[in-house]
């Protein structure tokens, strides 16, 4: 397996565009994006569990209810949710595209993110598919990852090429996110495409059970979004035997899924509203997987843990205080605590209490930009990972003033 | 029922004091405090349900086994938690208090606040133990009261007088409280005391229903601390008989310490660390005060409400946003919002979309320093009210570098 560049045009047959439509009013920033398959591609999807949910995802929902689709337009700036029309809208964008493109509205995937209840202009939208059509290419995947940033300040892209039997398949993905970022059973915007023939019962499985160790393991601010999707297209162009059970090849697939996703979480964390640090708590020595994760997303979701490590402070009696009130099973008396980046590896707490350790040290540790909370909790052999990012300053800037 | 001045020391018979013995630094802030009454009295407590627990809780819970106490003994700078000798030093803290006042180290309670996991030097609380004891006077509460103080920015005591059966009696209370705050059947440090005669059994009940209503329903940064401890002590010096059922006169008992611990609450949330407001959320119209609860307490910790409250910006779109993940059964179609204050109110959602509203309004409306959030969820008769504060530069700032 292979990291390659590409995003979501790193698999055969994908193009994508992003331009600016006027959705917003900060004109070098695109607003409209769109990822097209040249032919009718294999589609699964998970979404937020909110109970308030975005239209575009029952619209969505609706459209890839028959396990296909051939293309997914996407804009930034507005959400779409909370409004009377919202579906309506929804629905109006899929056919923009599908008359644009030349296919059934009912193949097109729909996302939209930003303001939360202010009615989304269909103006601007239907006046910016030409330019939208017209900028598809083959290597613009940047496009489509900058039409949908929001809080975010990099674009976030990751792909991989490898081998199903004796044939090579690339798949790829693009992902904004940055803040209201608390996915379960999904996450903030994530669009994946790869050229492997995978059926859609099995690229479900494959996503379903991806985003339980990926994206549902990030958190940057507690909040699960009412718009969380992520949605894989699977061509099927590679050519490799179709992908229709879980055999060898699925495994293979779900490791080259794994790789992708892995690194758009790192960056989603990464970019967290106001970040200046990314944040990783890998727990071991867990009694199951459920409280493994159970208490690394404990860490790294708490309020005073990232504000310590914003401050660069070892304060790891916080990250004791966070297992202790995860609601997971722990002997809190076995629990040992290190922290460790690029500068090296710190020892501070032994058995549920602290031990003597250099503060010096300590502050080179935790001034690096990727910090690593490592937590044993010595009663069996299950582990996991979360991501997070600091509380900082800014978080509060960006979020105090968001909608004006 | 009548608002009443004294905290600890309004109920007859109880006797306060604080001073700096040097567990921390700074030579002017009070960091040890003790309250006694005058003879032996009924004692009942709640505590965290962290499973790292201080070692005062272990200790006090020992203690007040039997129902009966005389005395809370408590400090500042130092949580003595995650401490190998933690169990040890506590005991040790009561003896040196029994020794002082003549009265067994098992009627004493103990608590500490402050940094977790460095040892708890013995040596200052010693020293200290002669003076504390010379400074007890019937009229000091606000010397205890200052004493828990970590970072509150104001010391908090609240005192009602009530009568039962004719014969006049009084409830006070302390309370310490601005971080790591987000209780789970206790709280923070919350002392309180009574002269009216409530037997053991019948303090724990009033207890540990007021508490399901009050301090389990303040958030600050939802994170639920080690050492969250409520004491109540009632000596029975008013004279009343004394209260061993259910019925009226406990009915009378239980709103003199709801109206105690409802302003206590206040005091805590619109004290949380770095807070410019105080923030209400209202929720009517539950199917069940479970729901009710839920909801309420689910938008007073969303990290978005809070920075929008920050930014005086109506975002309504974050509370319907958190309402949806709380995890109640809500019809998000049905739910309306308002935002409230001395300012006026300014309805911004209807049946779970927006209306027009004025932006100057609400703007006015949410400049003041106290918020009421407002949700109606129109499916029932249940409601519930939870207490919690802004998210601002200041909260950052205090939590970077807490420790060092």
């Amino acid at each position: 397996m292979k990291q390659i560049n590409g995003g979501v045009c790193a698999a055969k047959g994908f193009k994508a565009a992003g331009v600016h439509c006027g959705i917003r009013k900060n004109q070098s920033k695109r607003d409209l994006g769109l990822i097209v398959s040249d032919c009718p591609a294999r589609a699964a999807a998970v979404y937020t569990t909110n109970l308030v949910k975005g239209a575009p995802l029952l619209v969505t929902k609706e459209n890839l209810a028959d396990g296909k689709a051939q293309a997914i337009l996407c804009n930034s700036g507005n959400a779409n949710t909370c409004n009377a029309d919202g579906p309506d809208v929804a629905r109006a964008m899929c056919a923009l595209a599908g008359d644009a493109l030349g296919i059934s509205p009912g193949d097109v995937a729909v996302a939209s993110t930003g303001v939360i209840g202010q009615p989304l202009d269909l103006t601007p939208i239907a006046a910016g598919i030409e330019p939208l059509t017209a900028d598809l290419g083959y290597d613009n995947s940047l496009h489509a990852a900058q039409a949908i940033m929001t809080t975010d300040t990099i674009a976030k892209e990751a792909a991989v090429e490898f081998e199903l039997g004796g044939v090579t398949c690339h798949l790829g993905g693009i992902a904004k996110g940055s803040g209201m970022i608390h996915p379960n059973m999904a996450t903030m915007l994530v669009f994946i495409t790869t050229d492997a023939a995978v059926s859609s019962e099995m690229l479900q499985t494959a996503l379903s059970t991806d985003v339980q160790s990926t994206f549902n393991m990030v958190s940057v601010d507690g909040d699960t979004s009412t718009n969380d999707m992520v949605v894989i297209l699977a061509n099927g162009l590679a050519g490799n035997a179709p992908i229709t059970d879980q055999g060898e090849y699925f495994a293979v697939f779900m490791k080259a899924l794994n790789t992708v996703t892995m690194a758009l979480c790192r960056m989603l964390a990464g970019d967290g509203e106001g970040a200046t640090r990314l944040l990783e708590c890998h727990v071991t020595g867990a009694a199951d997987t459920a409280a493994a994760r159970t208490v690394a997303k404990a860490v790294i979701c708490s309020s005073l843990v990232k504000a310590a490590m914003f401050g660069a402070d070892a304060n790891w009696g916080r990250v004791l205080c966070a297992i202790g009130y995860c609601g997971a099973a722990v002997d809190v008396q076995k629990v040992d605590v290190a922290f460790a980046s690029a500068a090296g590896r710190v020892e501070v707490c032994k058995a549920g209490a602290g031990i003597p350790f250099s503060e010096e040290l300590a502050k080179q540790v935790l001034l690096e930009k990727e910090i690593d909370i490592q937590v044993a909790l010595n009663a069996g052999e299950a582990a996991s990972c979360a991501w997070g990012c600091d509380l900082t300053y800014d978080y509060v800037k960006i979020n105090g003033d968001y909608r004006t």
